[in-house]
């Protein structure tokens, strides 16, 4: 599918499928331009495989940024749609109806990004990338290590922001961190990892892909874990999914926990369409059915994110309740729980049904902004970022929101979701965690979830 | 587990294990006892394939005899579980309270069972057992072909109960039809089947494993059929969810359909638990969601048996709404839809929620008193057979119960189930046919299956 200024147009796209996407896309951007923006999908969406994710160019053309949950690859597969090309060469643009309000509103909005610590140029963020959070979880015990079964990985450091900033630094050439995802990005949290003769290896190391592939596996070697991201963004797989599925067959003794040569292996049948392959290409839970394995940390189907619900209950709360599986980004209770972003909770605190909603509302609202959800780093802290964010929505829609207008917004947008979710069949009893966590002490605070199912079922409902 | 008149005792399995059930049973009986009763689970279950049944010995200690459906000997797998020895040598029975009620209840059954067409002594069910029933849905143009794509198979008389009636009576020597399954039956409808010098190949061909491995798999050779129910037999496999996963697997390319050596091949991938093989063992739904097959005729997560929903609306409104997923023995209005038995009810007729209903309320009791199913095709024609089910009951309990009671009592069994299923998470949204067949037309009648939503709500709750 074609899209500029004149329309849209079907093209077929037989000579660039069963391929690798670092294949296709230089193939792809060589015959539409090099300014065209594109959406694809893997050998994975191909096949369907319910791991597949959309893929994105970043900002040199790379297949490296992704639409990656909830299997919106083999959505676009099963409708035999491989490519969406977007060339906005003398298009209009988006029409901004109160200029001055949105100049004002993006201004105060920059003036909090570039002043928090965590998103400021030289703040946390952009200095070590996504994965400075890997030390931080890991101190906190909230770290998922070996397939959930631990609370703190010994091979974090080596895994960490800190120690792919060093790589990046020490091995020069291609390396970089502090590189934007897209134009016009101000915290630039991105990398580009390099192989140890300098050559660009994979962009990008995030803190979930880091961590889906590395303690979740038990791998504690980054070129490993860059290794099988490359597969990942090869194959139009969500990294998130894929690392939980390699944990759950290495649950299933299929690797031993920490055979990085083995997991890379393992992720080779995904591209090569073995039956294996199509197994594990479905993701965690089909996983862990196949073979029949207990211990699959995922909710309605989709495997949780680099939090661990037992040490820092409000994220199990939102995993348990969001309405597309277990999702960290959609109500970051994190910012509280551990960052101390938004004000302070205590991570085993069990009583947040009040947190889980507040998050989940107001991600809602930046979700639908079309901002970047990092922002909320700034915003929670900083009054006028918050009221900036609003208010250049407001410069482009005409409307007259204030602050007190986002859980609202945030509220309607949710039961919206939930009213899609009842008709799909979905109800509370799917609004659990897996059974094992709340009777698996997990080392090191010995902790189980404990938060009742009452107070699941406060958080919508409440 | 071992359980005699002194109680019970857990005995190690472990010799037993990893092993076809074949082998294993002579080795139990051996040493238990020839009278002792088995259930026990195959390498399916041990396994955690949710395709595993329970296996029951038959008449002559086979392992043959399943409470197939559901996935049961994956929950005895999860439990360790691998066998229960049941010794009733000594153990006083089943206490009847009015021995004479018992009597006279169970003399009319049998006076029913005796004297009605299809299940007496002679009658069609006796002489060509349950596969009698090929050729009459094959005319009907109900009989699922190649996976649920056509209604009516070329080969259904190469496969027909008359078919194995024929080839018992010329190839002789083992083979038999109107065996017993278990001991005092009166309808005797089991078959031992033969090879072509006249040994044991497998008993029994039933209907549903028949078809499973025969129309649905677009097979026509009763020796390649006979083989795959032996592995079935052998691995603990419910035979209607591995048939219709072959023929999944056939859908995905993994072989054609008609291909008897091939979908042998795929059925033994199962017995020795390659990742394909465990794949296979999870069952139809699992094997389509893993290949991204989208023609999987199932409900709830369990495929259809034996009869086609498009061409028969009543079996179709049954296997939406039965509690445990696509299920012809939750409420067989194949009876009077087909049979003419129990009434008469045009096939293609959509209006049937109070049929489907009632047939599923007669059918939770009749389970309850523990008696086969089979007995319905008498009791719903003859109304003193119907009166002798209830009398021989009231004559083990105590009751005063008389035929008015059936639904009411089968109404409280259908009730608790869905309650538990309400608690499960099931919704109204669970209880639908696959999309496909609402828009996929069935040669040759060329209908899809277009009983409303609010039709199937009605069955339960109407």
């Amino acid at each position: 599918l074609k899209i500029d200024k004149d329309g849209a147009e079907f093209l077929p796209a037989d000579e660039w499928t069963g391929k690798g996407l670092h294949e296709v896309f230089p193939l792809l951007f060589n015959k539409f331009g090099e300014n065209v923006g594109i959406s694809a999908i893997g050998v994975a969406g191909e096949r369907l495989m319910s791991s597949a994710g959309i893929c994105f160019n970043d900002i040199d053309n790379r297949p490296s940024r992704y639409a990656g949950r909830g299997g919106l690859g083999a959505v676009l597969g099963s409708k035999g749609l491989k490519f969406i090309v977007v060339d906005d060469k003398g298009a209009k643009g988006v029409e901004i109806v109160d200029k001055d309000a949105f100049k004002k509103g993006t201004k105060k909005l920059t003036e909090a990004l570039t002043t928090h610590d965590i998103t400021k140029p030289g703040g946390s963020l952009n200095t070590y990338g996504t994965a400075v959070l890997v030390n931080i979880m890991n101190e906190a015990g909230g770290y998922p290590t070996r397939n959930f079964s631990e609370g703190r990985f010994e091979g974090a450091a080596a895994t960490s922001g800190e120690a792919i900033h060093d790589i990046c630094n020490e091995r020069g050439g291609a390396g970089k961190t502090g590189h934007p995802c897209h134009p016009g990005c101000i915290i630039q949290c991105s990398n580009v990892y390099p192989r140890p003769d300098g050559t660009e290896h994979v962009s990008c190391i995030e803190y979930e892909s880091d961590w889906a592939f590395g303690a979740n596996c038990g791998i504690d070697d980054l070129d490993a874990i860059a290794d099988l991201i490359w597969l990942s963004n090869d194959y139009g797989l969500d990294t998130i999914e894929a690392g939980g599925t390699i944990a759950v067959a290495m649950e299933a003794q299929l690797a031993e926990f920490g055979d990085g040569p083995k997991a890379i292996e393992l992720m080779k049948e995904i591209g090569e369409g073995t039956p294996l392959g199509h197994v594990l290409g479905s993701g965690a839970a089909t996983t862990g059915k196949v073979f029949g394995v207990v211990r699959v940390p995922g909710v309605k189907g989709q495997n949780m994110p680099a939090y661990e619900p037992r040490a820092v209950k409000g994220i199990g709360m939102v995993y348990a309740t969001s309405t597309m599986g277990a999702d960290h980004t959609a109500g970051y209770t994190i910012a509280p729980e551990i960052l101390g972003v938004g004000g302070e909770a205590d991570p085993l605190d069990a009583d947040k049904a009040a947190l889980a909603r507040g998050f989940q509302e107001a991600t809602a609202f930046i979700d639908s902004t079309g901002y970047c959800l990092f922002i909320a780093f700034a915003v929670l802290d900083i009054p006028e970022g918050l009221e900036g964010t609003v208010e250049s929505c407001n410069g482009v829609l005409g409307t007259d929101w204030t602050t007190d207008d986002i859980a609202r917004i945030g509220r309607e947008v949710l039961d919206k979701e939930l009213e899609f979710n009842k008709a799909a069949g979905f109800t509370k009893a799917h609004d659990r965690l897996p059974e094992f966590m709340k009777y698996e002490k997990l080392p090191p605070h010995n902790t189980v979830f404990d938060v009742p199912d009452e107070e699941l079922d406060k958080v919508h409902r409440g």
